[in-house]
């Protein structure tokens, strides 16, 4: 069995956007010279997430407010901001969009349908974040 | 290490369904010969999920009304729609339910609790679409 | 490749309540011996979940407040509890906080962000449920 980290390194100008990184992971797949098994990506921060949807800027738009509408920003609301943070909502959409996803490696490739596209979810941006992959198989 | 892949096709007759897979994914399994492992399954469509739940009629009701209470179709709402699109609703719907999982195998089985079972989500059908099933393992 | 398999069981006081399990895994992993990999840790019950998130108290008073507010216990709303359970919430509310996290392996940690921690989630406690820890790698 083969393994293979890297990390991909973002930072977003905006509190919360997404960022497809499909071709980083294509990288990382390349590097790894891993042919059959499994590819997991996470966020490594507990204020973003990693998930597979459309590469549509209307759709990311949907995302984004009806996220905000669901758990809004609203600082005096949640008790997570006593703490002195102001990221409570950020803590809750990551998890609504999930921290990770694991994407079956195939003849060398990433084995995806037509339309699926690997985003970074970032609810709390505009500092440097991590995701990782790692790649196990053959 | 082994590994098989295995595709599921499937056309729901309504545009939301709710589909036990659990058959076919241990018909995968059982093909693969793999006794010790991990198991994805997987929507290779953005419009569908694959989660784990339970196999009664009254919750997957409950499902779908909650989530249209959540996510409604409302086509004008939507700025991905403006793509000629119908479909944003269900892009977010399946983010919701979640797009995989992975399941442990043991001793040639999935390894599960008491109720678990795989279903496929469909929020856009009426279309042929697919499942990946990917094991890996010894 | 090597495998290890673990059930973590649980019985929470109260009938939603978040339990920090990372410990737990770690234990699990020690005992794995294995290096580089992946690690599943999944809910056995589908009125649960298993996610990562932070180790804070209002944090998690905002999950269940908010959950709660989403999908409320209102028994007679559901027809889930037309079979004569009173669990459809908890369905749900598990749904949305996903049933699984996978964990890279690497050099024998579970190899984690700043302040990733793993928990279990409980929507209908009271009684004894498990968790599965399934390791797989080198």
């Amino acid at each position: 069995m083969k393994s293979h980290r890297q990390e991909l390194w973002l930072e977003t100008p905006t509190r919360v956007a997404f960022v497809n990184i499909t071709p980083k992971v294509e990288s990382a797949l390349a590097a790894s010279g891993i042919q059959e098994g499994l590819c997991l990506v996470n966020a490594m921060h507990i204020s973003a997430s990693v998930f597979i949807n459309d590469d549509e800027r209307g759709l990311h738009h949907d995302f984004s407010a009806w996220l905000e509408q669901l758990v809004p920003y609203d600082r005096a609301r949640w008790h997570h901001n006593r703490t002195g943070e102001d990221n409570a909502d950020s803590h809750i959409k990551r998890q609504v969009m999930g921290r990770e996803v694991t994407v079956a490696i195939t003849g060398g490739r990433l084995d995806f349908g037509p339309w699926e596209q690997i985003f970074y979810g970032e609810f709390d941006g505009q500092r440097r974040k991590r995701v990782l992959v790692k790649i196990i198989g053959e």
